[in-house]
């Protein structure tokens, strides 16, 4: 048993627009010797997400923002290094949402033990193995309502649950998968690395004209993580019966004003399309099925990924910024080295 | 057998914004002797629709665009006064698609015998117990998903189709149905005679606020004809899991140019929302089983109607028009009287 220094950073300050400087604050937390049932746990891999915009936002949500001047919260990975718990043994490895920081100390229920596969490296877990993957996994199957042969759009195809859509949706029978990104790269990374049969750079043009020339026989399935325009030039493009999956709307988060909605959204009524959105909260039921599966896609080696880390915990802040103006690739991830 | 004269309504011109004088064309069209298997038709009445609007249009859509210089088509019910078809004998009543004029003469496929129930006026094939109530009763049903004790909320819920939306989820066990409408008169109309729990006038003041104020538990079920800033409004209100049937937009029907869509779309991502578009095309498996119900409660006088009948079928144009700037109750028809 012994006291432990923790760096966190807390959410200072709501932010107007896009987060700043003054919006975090880092701190130093002393932990002292365990209570009964608790653990502590010294992070490898702390998750910055785009859904954590909306928490910074003082509104009611599907989950309720998060507290000013507290540590921010969200998924986390880390191994057990103290325990005064059974259940959650030294050494254990473990997912939790405490979030920003680098050594956490709680009740021993708050830690979900993980199971150590030879080959998966932890961070997977905040990645194509945990929320990242089930969330591309029941968005195209639940709320798409993928069938075999549908031709899938996947806005934001670079991003962490864009890489995993565009594989699981041609692991699942799609027949052509198309893909929008921010870069020269990432778009080369979609058709090279992630299965997408074509891909274009919305920043080099009209995201409905660059669309509408990639796919001619229309579209029968968008994921949409993008919002705005991206929406817009898609239900220009969708078949009759089509299905869009609301899943984000990054180009929206940081608008200090509201932000007027896709022109054509009638389209819905003369083509028969389903909007639906969804977090994923409701739908929490389908991950051991969809671990199985994507367990035994990456065992056979047909799940290509990335991530972007970086390191130390106070670097969380601008991670989250990183990702937000698109610097990632895959997953972004801070690696915490506690 | 002999000569029949028909006065019919052609589409002149396809019209930018509102329809004009210049839209439309009356013209006097002599059928001659019939052929074998036609028959003739003196219709009744003749419907005018929302719809028909998106029709004039020349763009592609779920149904072909009405053609230039022809006679506009649409629902209309008849007898039939000259047969050379022994499945459609005269003295029949008919259900057919050839539109706006008074008489008609087609082979005998083109025309459906209805059934002649003691107390249904002819009319109501074109209304309630036609299109307009299978409308409705889908769209709360298979599109917007009802259950019992939902809390509905109905745009342009005085015309048509929005008189039996309210009744329709009343008796299949809605819990609070709201409905919006364009004057005082239908407002008290809503409460009084079609089952609404509360209404307001949406020329009254913003649709945001007022809706606000009727929804203190906000909504489960949009019934959406109207579009615009009522769609924003439901956005606001709808409760986590909620449900949206689009299926009108009449609000923007004559825009002439792209109008925004709603600035809280987002609202579907956090509140687990599904908008779903429909036309009557891909559902009229559902008719067998609609005109059961309805006719049931129909004998049973759980239903209540108005009409909003304009005499002569060269007032056609005239009555669409005034159908689309809201001067109707309930169905709009034109009573041919050939």
């Amino acid at each position: 048993m012994s006291q432990a220094t923790s760096t966190q950073i807390q959410l200072a300050a709501r932010p107007t627009g896009w987060p700043t400087a003054e919006t975090f604050r880092t701190v130093e937390v002393t932990y002292g010797d365990l209570e009964p049932g608790q653990v502590r746990v010294a992070n490898e891999y702390v998750s910055v997400d785009p859904y954590m915009r909306g928490r910074m936002n003082d509104v009611k949500s599907y989950v309720p923002p998060f507290a000013l001047d507290e540590t921010m919260t969200g998924g986390a990975v880390g191994r057990v290094v103290e325990s005064a718990s059974d259940d959650v043994p030294v050494g254990a490895l473990v997912l939790h949402q405490y979030g920003w920081r680098d050594v956490v100390q709680e009740d021993a229920g708050g830690f979900q033990v993980l199971p150590e596969i030879p080959g998966v490296p932890s961070s997977l877990y905040l990645g194509i193995l945990g929320m990242t993957g089930l969330t591309a996994y029941v968005g195209l199957t639940t709320i798409a309502d993928l069938h075999e042969g549908d031709t899938v759009f996947v806005s934001g195809a670079a991003g962490a649950v864009g890489t995993a859509v565009g594989q699981i949706a041609r692991l699942l029978g799609a027949g052509r998968v198309i893909g929008s990104a921010g870069s020269a790269e990432k778009v080369e990374l979609l058709t090279s690395r992630y299965g997408y049969d074509a891909a274009f750079n919305y920043k080099d043009g009209p995201v409905r004209e660059q669309l509408r020339e990639v796919t001619p026989d229309g579209v029968d399935v968008f994921f949409d993580n993008v919002g705005g325009d991206h929406l817009e030039a898609a239900l220009d493009r969708m078949n009759t019966g089509g299905r869009i999956a609301l899943c984000g709307a990054i180009s929206q988060y940081n608008d200090t004003e509201r932000t007027p909605g896709p022109d054509n959204l009638a389209n819905a009524i003369t083509r028969g399309l389903t909007l639906r959105g969804f977090t994923l909260g409701g739908y929490l039921d389908h991950a051991p099925r969809f671990r199985e599966l994507m367990t035994g896609w990456f065992s056979e080696e047909k799940i290509a990924y990335d991530e972007t880390v970086v390191d130390g915990i106070e670097k969380a802040p601008q991670a989250f910024l990183d990702m937000m103006s698109g610097g990632n690739v895959g997953k972004m991830l801070v690696r915490t080295g506690a």
